[in-house]
């Protein structure tokens, strides 16, 4: 890795820092949808843009856009996209890191063109924080920002439309954000939020799939009791029945490659150390790329639940909260991601997201491919949240070679 | 047993549902130390032991006492008692019960009188609602009622003092409620509060202990992160631990003799669906006849909790809140109770008291026995608590052959 990149990286990282300063809170970061902060960060974003040799607009869903363009018309379009947008007292790079990083790309190039044209998106909203709805940035790219969508409301009743009015755009023309070339391919740099590549001292990973995901809420009804005057044998202590089920998830997900599944909440009630709980209720997050594969793991964890109710004279409840399935990035797009990877003498790690990305958006119309950078301790959505310098290097290194590899093969 | 058992235990079960109706909250039954509807209580109280041929005075702590005179001097003074204070939203036989049914005991003599004499006693006070603390009655009664707990002040500001003083007694003059005689003697009736009875098909069950208890909290606390992309090996879940240890927890009580052990609360931080719990603080209750017992098993579960939390890679906090001993009945009077149940022709179910009793503040001072009647389904503390005629006759039965063995055997 040259010194060049590093002195690139370097920059990316501070211009993260940078950006960081636009937030709502003082001391944090949190940048939700057309918030005030973002209009000084569109400033910045478009500043840096235009220094890359990009025309930047902002669409009417509040996207900020810039275009590098091709040296031969008719070729396909590339996005390089990630958000602008942030959670509550969030990490810097969470997504601000994969704008900041296409743009340190093309200025890497130095006024170099390809025969195709680039376009790089800052999206607007991709967390769902402000209107607990995520992906209304990239949503709008695909022409799915509906009218259902522009009239939901954040919590002091303001609507995405009136979000957009107010930040000067019209929603009327939010239809004009979508992508009207023909066969465009899409490309993400994103923080990987997991620790994976740390545990494994690898600095990138290429994305095959975003995994699909269940949400489920169970409870557990049994009969709240005095602890002192109920012996073993005559309780239905719904905890008891619960943390037995818990332990089973835990098992399951375990003996499942590439499963995980998590119990993050569970109420216990009446909650009294003297009483014997007669209610719990608990939350079930199942995820794996392969949508068979998680439908069976929450069919046998149901009925395991079932069965742990049954033998303990407890009654069980479960409602589905979510089911959705697994995006798949494109495959020749992502191997030649992982063959730039290879180029720079990386050794290849193929995994999947965890976690929805704007690329799950992106690749219901068009290729897509998402390149991983480590997160150090897995910390993400968090103050401590990083990337290292040399990770950065290598991720505009392989970015480098995967655009040169697009122009020598780009049809 | 006769119909005229029968006809007083429905007279007793009458008195008990029209005590009920001074409560400090219309619909339910709330009736707390020396409340506006603990005068009212007293009233009718009053008239039923001067019926059954009672002297009547209510002492400086709140507790209504009845003298019922033997006919030799020098005699052992027999106390019967328990509460007339109840919790909020209770149930109408928990304490009221032992009361009315030692007055309608006394009313079956139909005047005839023994050679000791009898007190019938009202505790103002066992539950420890309104200041936090228990047994403020039977605590008079054996003259540890002393300054630090007159001065406990309830959520109002209002101390035991203050309140003694309101209902018109005199807080200065608390120690004349102790009592003088020489080697007394205490009998308590009250409903088991607990299935055991119920489960067996038995109307009575002598007590032998009250059981000693263990409060501990426990905190186990991990690492919080994404639900989505964090691999199973790489978590170090707060709940999972938790969730094992409580299964050990169960495991350890059902295997070890009259012991019972329960996790009441589980609070799980941050406590959404999609984050893996990083910390989880639980509740522990430990009851057992023999302290001994109920500190190894205490030992074993912390021991245990330890071990889970090491190889989990979580860290564990334990603070003990309570180690009450258990206290013992005395064996002789307790002899002398089961004699009598048998000779009513009922299997005689000795047991252990899961919850504490005015007759654990007593046995401190003066022999002490305990006679349970069968809780219906095990309901207690709540408006469906219950009791069947045929089980107060029973107990009357039984009451009068103890009554009549200790004129016989009296020294």
């Amino acid at each position: 890795m040259t010194d060049h990149y590093l002195a690139a990286a370097t920059e990316i990282i501070a211009r993260c820092r940078a950006l960081a300063v636009h937030s709502e809170e003082q001391g944090y970061l949190t940048r939700t949808f057309l918030s005030e902060p973002m209009r000084s960060t569109h400033i910045t974003v478009r500043e840096w843009m235009e220094q890359a040799g990009m025309n930047v607009r902002i669409d009417h869903a509040g996207n900020i856009r810039g275009c590098y363009g091709g040296t031969e018309s008719g070729r396909r379009l590339l996005i390089i996209g990630s958000h602008l947008d942030s959670v509550p007292h969030a990490g810097i790079f969470d997504g601000a890191l994969g704008v900041v990083l296409a743009i340190g790309l093309l200025q890497i190039l130095d006024g170099r063109r390809f025969r195709f044209p680039i376009e790089v998106i800052g999206f607007s909203e991709e967390e769902g924080v402000r209107f607990g709805v995520p992906f209304i940035g990239s949503r709008a790219l695909i022409g799915e920002l509906d009218g259902a969508l522009l009239a939901r409301q954040d919590p002091q009743g303001i609507t995405v439309s009136d979000a957009i009015r107010h930040f000067g755009l019209d929603p009327s023309r939010v239809e004009e954000a979508a992508i009207s070339q023909d066969k465009p391919r899409y490309l993400e740099f994103h923080i990987e939020q997991g620790p994976v590549l740390d545990s494994l001292g690898l600095p990138l990973g290429v994305v095959e799939a975003i995994v699909g995901q269940s949400r489920l809420d169970l409870q557990f009804t049994g009969q709240a009791n005095h602890a002192g005057t109920t012996p073993m044998n005559l309780r239905h202590d719904a905890l008891a029945g619960a943390a037995e089920w818990i332990a089973v998830v835990e098992r399951e997900a375990a003996a499942v490659d590439d499963l995980v599944a998590t119990v993050g909440r569970a109420d216990v009630k009446p909650g009294a150390g003297n009483v014997i709980p007669g209610f719990v209720s608990v939350s079930l997050d199942v995820r794996h790329p392969s949508d068979t594969a998680r439908h069976d793991c929450v069919k046998r964890l149901t009925q395991k639940a079932d069965q742990i109710a049954a033998r303990r004279g407890l009654t069980i409840s479960m409602e589905s909260r979510l089911d959705q399935p697994a995006v798949k990035m494109d495959a020749g797009f992502t191997n030649q991601l992982a063959g730039a990877v290879e180029r720079c003498d990386y050794p290849v790690k193929r995994m999947n997201s965890g976690a929805g990305h704007d690329a799950m958006i992106m690749a219901r119309r068009m290729p897509s491919a998402m390149l991983f950078l480590r997160s150090p301790r897995g910390i993400s959505h968090h103050p401590d949240e990083s990337v290292l310098a040399e990770d950065v290097a290598a991720a505009l290194a392989a970015g480098l070679f995967f655009l040169e590899d697009l122009e020598r093969h780009d049809d």
